[in-house]
């Protein structure tokens, strides 16, 4: 029996079809490459309609978008507070590090969650010498644990990052999870909350490839093009990034394609939750679930389907759902768990 | 009237009809992602029958390839002997040295070639340490200038390198063109002669993205996918990537691109010589025209059919052709040009 | 009234009488520069004598010592776990990500030491690509919090530090009051412990500058010379640095001077602690003394003498010693403190 | 016999005697560290009343304030035009790129001098995102060929400079020697002529080590004091730097030192000068004599007198002076170089 994959990550999915089409449709004639192409410009165009007043520059993965993004706003003795789950600081093997010459100052994670108190914590390091002067507030939306800020949160963050003088990036790699889940635009939970910067996720939202670098505060981006391509995210051929992000933000793909997703976390969510011996660590906010399962269970279920032990300690895991996943196998799975826990 | 774009770089046209059809034919189900998916390890098969016992990782962008491979060969108080007209050491915006730390070591370039006696010269340095160590000698075939090194000289460098203890990497962005043209394999134009690394090219041969480290020498590749990582180049959704290298090798795809950009080179080559008052800076090797053409021509043509102003001085220009250059095309311009050389 | 400086650090102090008369008689005639002198030669074999067989390499700064070890055993995709109060991690402005590209792996400290269950966490990331791979373990000896490792402590370190493939390095900023304070030799708490990488202080132990990189694991040190004159800690007039190691270790000078340091904590400690509604935060086991003094107090006697408030939240201040130390001075501070707590 | 050694730098010399006994004249009592001192305050007025209204830091080497100036005025995507034969360039194992991940835009050198040409010539790439953007002019004085740019060619190199928006450094290692070459003070012959940033040279003046890191362009030094730090060039105990510094030129000990190893020079070219045999490359400038010996007697007189072979092609040796080079040693050699040349 051939394993299922779908709940590793929502980057195991394919590629929505209209945005398959999409790419498609782009193949033909010759443009100018690097960016400086029609399609690239319509598409920022797009873009711009569901950002508002904002600077987008098209990047080929998560972590470049991230990266460029902290290089575009700090000098080399500068920092970003994160908190230490952030993706830039377990997931990306460094690369903000080596590429920017910064410092993550990454504090205790509430839930994925930054608490603020941090910041002004780090705040009283400005001016010694002897410290990475902190420049950059890093947040997540969604988390990496699968939870959200509130528009409350945010605000609240934004303005303590602000007084203190520092800049607020996003991570949104799945903010369209986010904005579907709390009934927002991307702009509504980002830069009108105070964001200056913001990774905008495509890959997982149901793309091939390609991510935004948006700048809020368009102050930041006078010297992006240089970044970009130092960072190795400028694609030649941009206008296939272009196509997919115009597809994607045309209409209300991205928030079609979301929708599905977190309704399948929420499903799968109250499928574990009827299984006796089960227990979802929170409800599901996104197209995360967590779950803690006992691990005899999970050594017989995790060969047939696929997904991370998130805590080996505490026997948590987590499943993803992403705009491709199905119904049936929620319950194949839900069903094949019920009747594995009777045996353990 | 529309500029017709075609001239400017390999990188104006769009995807070979073939690799777009494989790349839609990919997207159905699951599967790991970062690379550990089926279509990988079999696109990576279908590569070694090309190449040979290589280790072959797929990346992002030709700049990614490039920077990652020094990376993965060299400390950062060592450097890379290349020459001047390099594409590493004035086209990728430093990317090289941000991210590797390294210092290129750059000579002068004769018709975009590297001579091997400055290999020599900066072997003296070694064990002085004032001096950046020099551990590797780049070269790109074809080169940047549209030339191309000769077997035996591609040899002789190989030879040098290795005498004195340092790496041969080979910057293949357009090692397609330049196999055809010497009617050879990639594997007898690298690997076979001596080239340890080589970043070998998919977008300019018709891909939509995508270009492979190959490690001929294999224990280079040890710390490679952590090198990766951090330089931003793994795809999350490798399937993508590798369908198209697979497409492109699976049969000779590659070699029946890259000999229609080499003829239309020559195709134009010869149009342009016949016309009066424009000369050839010489013979095209691949899929690049340098001719002179006197400035009041270029000042009309320009707007009309886009390419770059080569060396300003001698009012040199650069076309390029591609898989996607119709003949067509060609003569609209070489009609053109005569039309203009008349009243000039 | 001037106001007293000696308790903010230990390098307030100036230079041992003796190491500066050495100083001065290495004036006359000429030498080779960048350490290939006879004072070079001659003092790294006095260090080697009480080191035993280490490679021992001078260096500008402690800051520069600690970044070109963890840069001389290291590669930039790879981290280093310490202790989140650690000197690289708080005091050094980013030095050691700046220079090395790595990223320190900051953890909980406990009175500034590391609990060896993070060695065995960060073991879990090997082999996986998204995260930074740990190869180096950092503690220091004395911590920064002015507490000790006992030889146990170190010990069990290094055993879970090589067992899971890692380099062991020592901060040794303070380690001669560290020995001194512990009985031993420095040999005798570092290398002989299975520390593979010893930053040995000069300047805080009483050198005007100075401090040496000392590799027990002789292989690490296979390029370091160039990483040295990479970090721009190579002293051309070396044998200025030479003369002073020479004269600190070629008897008892480290040993007299630390101990004379931390018998002047120990009585200082002494004085507060007699001093009612002084609170030592705990009993002084090298050259810095840690107690909790109400505000209002701390907020009269800093005015006269000078030192750091190390927790604004518990009113914890910091007072260092060092070799020039005064019980003449120690006696005046604690005289006016007590007679200040009479009125708070 | 032992080998004499002044000739083969002018840091082989040791400590001016004036420079010493202010050293050991400052070793007494407590002091803040880290330049918070009143020495390094006093020294800092004494330096900028011979250079004007300029800010003033201490480094510990050449290398730290080449690397930190250049860090102070770029970002890591520009670039620094120097000639070839610049010590950034060839002598700092790569320090500048690591530290700074900037590239150095190398020219051809003519006499160790950039012809300012090529800064009109990269000035073309400003603008274009896939080229290093050229933002930093540097040029040493005295170069490092031992010649000197004349004041109307430091002019006009700083007007090119300027006019393109760059900043102009200058590595003044040896600044002391060319100003008392032409008669002129420093400030002369930088500030006062458009340089912006000048790394002016103490440890080849006659100190035991220590360096400026001068800005006349003050703008640029908001935020040095966290790059010193961070390029681990900050002395905790600064005071012994800015002693040497405050002696140097307190009075002008810098003008006795420079003219004495100037006239050494001197008197050794003439001395060459009337070997049969010998010939001078070109006239002294400042404290380097080049010269062209037979190869033969090179390999004699090379074992009693230390010198560099500058080009091996051209048997032409470098023979440095300093404040401490006799004329008797020099009469030595030539006595000793006339004697061998009979013999070949």
């Amino acid at each position: 029996m051939k394993m299922y994959l779908g709940f590793f990550s929502d980057n195991c999915a394919g590629v929505l079809p209209e945005i398959m089409e999409a790419i498609s449709a782009e193949n033909s004639g010759f443009t100018r490459p690097y960016g400086y192409d029609h399609t690239t410009g319509e598409s920022k165009e797009v873009l711009r309609e569901h950002l508002g007043d904002a600077e987008v520059n098209f990047m080929l993965t998560g972590t470049g978008a991230n990266v460029a993004l902290i290089a575009a706003a700090l000098k080399p003795f500068q920092g970003v507070i994160c908190p230490e789950t952030a993706h830039i600081n377990v997931d990306e093997c460094g690369a903000p590090e080596r590429f920017t010459s910064c410092k993550l100052l990454s504090v205790p994670a509430e839930n994925g969650k930054l608490n603020p108190k941090y910041i002004t914590k780090f705040a009283h390091n400005v001016g010694f010498e002897h410290n990475v002067q902190p420049v950059m507030v890093s947040i997540s939306q969604a988390t990496e644990a699968g939870s959200l800020y509130t528009v409350d949160e945010i605000s609240e963050i934004a303005r303590i990052t602000h007084e203190n003088g520092m800049y607020l990036h996003m991570d949104g790699a799945r903010i369209t999870n986010a904005a579907c889940a709390m009934g927002k635009t991307i702009k509504e939970i980002s830069g009108d909350l105070g964001v200056d910067l913001l990774s905008l996720g495509g890959t997982k939202a149901g793309m091939m490839f390609g991510e935004a670098a948006v700048f809020f505060n368009k102050e930041l981006a006078a010297d992006f093009k240089y970044i970009r391509k130092q960072s190795m995210q400028l694609l030649s051929k941009s206008r296939y990034i272009a196509a997919q992000f115009k597809r994607m933000f045309e209409d209300d793909l991205w928030l079609k394609a979301a929708g599905h997703a977190n309704a399948m976390a929420a499903y799968l969510g109250e499928r574990l939750e009827a299984i006796n011996g089960v227990t979802l660590s929170r409800k599901p906010e996104v197209n995360a679930v967590f779950a803690q399962i006992p691990r005899s269970a999970i050594d017989v279920i995790i060969k047939e389907f696929g997904f991370y032990i998130w805590n080996e300690e505490l026997n948590e895991v987590r499943l993803m759902t992403s705009f491709a996943t199905e119904k049936k196998d929620i319950d194949a799975f839900a069903d094949r768990l019920a009747e594995v826990m009777k045996t353990v």
